[in-house]
């Protein structure tokens, strides 16, 4: 039988202490041993004002760690992940980027030549504001966090994260790499594409226009005003599914425009989408608890299924899962 | 010199008693002699237990009356507005539908042989929510309300209307229908095409996709509930401005497919998108009044002008308009 069991972190690395990272260390000195690290200085001071055990490098504060968790931005990955590579022997790796096959790569390449196992993460949490003021220990409260399951991924190292973020309050979803960057790029990169040409249309009509924007172009456009290195990350980051998308919605789009030209109506687009907001709303609503045996057969596959019905887990213990699987859609 | 002096209105009929029509009853009501109308008895009763004073019939709704408000949809106007000209001899009459070209061809060809003078309207308020039941006389508080100007509108009725409204305490802006309906195709009609066409593609990545969906596919999708109807007349009811729009869009949206497939970055879209969401988030912030005395030459033109640039009417006394005026947008 493989060594399917979680083990219980008891040392963590947080490397990155922006609006993630910095929540995410906040809520883990509570419980375990954590020590964070940025590149800015400034921000390691504001850190340790707030009483964060902090280090000077990244050898400094990964050297005899459990885990290691990546909150740095994507093109920091390649030289991040070669210095943890270094020292952090025996440790788990996982990060948070908004996209997960781009740092799947780049572990691979990185880590596991080093023998350290990584486990991709994707906190769906989130704020207008950023950087380490911004952190908030509450911030994962109840949110959604993908964590990865790929062919090559450790079993062991997946529930050891899993039975941690269950225990700070997540629902950890599985998914593979591919799936989730699909997924996000449909409820994350398309809503910030769709804002920011819904800004510049709305702005395109001048001044009138703006002034009689009210509710809709407000909560439509909201998105637009995140940072522009965020977007990169969700749009250019993720640019082959968020591609794929964009073509699904230019169909439909011009499907609409050509019938406005020719007197006809959108309401097949109304239906559909309406259909679809009322689908989601209505979604969580109920459900069942149900348990994966990992080290049974298909385990892997089992809790793959969960994630792909947009159930989650809720705890882990004894190299079992505890999940919640919703009821089927309505409609 | 012409007659450009506002009226006082003191009495008005408001035909139609869901949100719009019964929340502006109720309004008028605390100042003005208000009878109300609806097709459905139920609605008449509601209104009836809610203190309004009610008519059984179109006729005796509007019969002596200084203003009449019309809050049918788009398809009653026609028979209903044959009505109000045999039977409301002298009056002012309003709109209030999201789109105004269609309305005013269809008053120019009803009441102008009858001699009533009308103002299309729209008022740039509404709720998730439908029907008297949801009405509430604050829903006009602070909104900015379109007051239609066209080159055979008389302007002694639109100073009447505006007055009115000014003293609700609404914004009047001075638009012609056309730009009206440009205007709202951008702020109005092409975020719920948009919010529908996300709602669309969200869906169609299945349980997980949904799952994952937080707070930018919640706001970019929450027109997307809207009753149908409504959505009918802000698409379907201005098919050539919201087609004019979407082909901005698909181009916009094309380009950025474009950037995405071929290696390239969405940076320009990122950059025009945030910075036309920053420019509206900041407009308002500045500006200062102003007075337009209709009755001298160019009176009209010079309204005209205001709503263009952003502002609005204030106040109207003597024939004159009190005028606010945004500051120029930054940027």
């Amino acid at each position: 039988m493989p060594d399917v069991d979680e083990r219980t972190v008891r040392s963590v690395a947080v490397l990155g202490l922006g609006l993630i990272g910095g929540s995410l260390a906040r809520r883990l000195a509570a419980e375990s041993d954590v020590v964070g690290y940025d590149a800015d200085p400034q921000t390691r001071a504001a850190a340790g004002t707030a009483g964060l055990a902090t280090a000077d490098s990244v050898a400094a504060a990964v050297a005899g760690r459990d885990l290691v968790v990546l909150a740095v931005p994507l093109p920091a990955y390649e030289r991040v992940l070669s210095v943890v590579a270094g020292a952090a022997a025996g440790a788990i790796v996982t990060d948070v980027a908004s996209v997960k096959v781009p740092p799947l790569a780049a572990a691979r390449a990185a880590l596991a030549p080093a023998g350290l196992r990584y486990v991709g993460g994707h906190p769906m949490a989130g704020s207008e504001r950023s950087g380490f003021d911004a952190s908030d220990a509450r911030l994962f409260a109840g949110a959604a966090w993908v964590l990865c399951l790929e062919e090559d991924t450790d079993i062991g190292a997946w529930l050891t994260v899993a039975a941690l973020l269950t225990r700070l309050g997540c629902r950890v979803v599985p998914a593979g790499a591919a799936d989730h960057d699909a997924a996000v790029a449909r409820v994350s990169g398309l809503p910030h594409l769709l804002a920011l040409a819904l800004a510049s249309a709305g702005a395109a009509g001048g001044p009138l226009a703006l002034a009689l924007a009210a509710g809709s172009f407000r909560d439509g456009t909201r998105v637009a005003g995140a940072r522009a290195e965020l977007i990169a990350t969700l749009c250019d980051g993720n640019r082959e599914a968020l591609a794929a998308v964009t073509d699904e919605v230019l169909a439909a789009l011009t499907a609409a425009r050509d019938a406005l030209r020719s007197g006809g109506s959108i309401a097949p687009l109304v239906t559909a989408g309406r259909a679809a907001r009322h689908r989601w709303s209505g979604s969580g609503l109920g459900g069942h608890p149900s348990t994966v045996d990992v080290s049974a057969a298909g385990g892997r596959a089992a809790l793959l299924a969960v994630g792909a019905a947009g159930g989650h887990v809720t705890g882990v213990a004894g190299g079992r899962a505890d999940c919640w699987l919703p009821a089927p859609a309505p409609g």
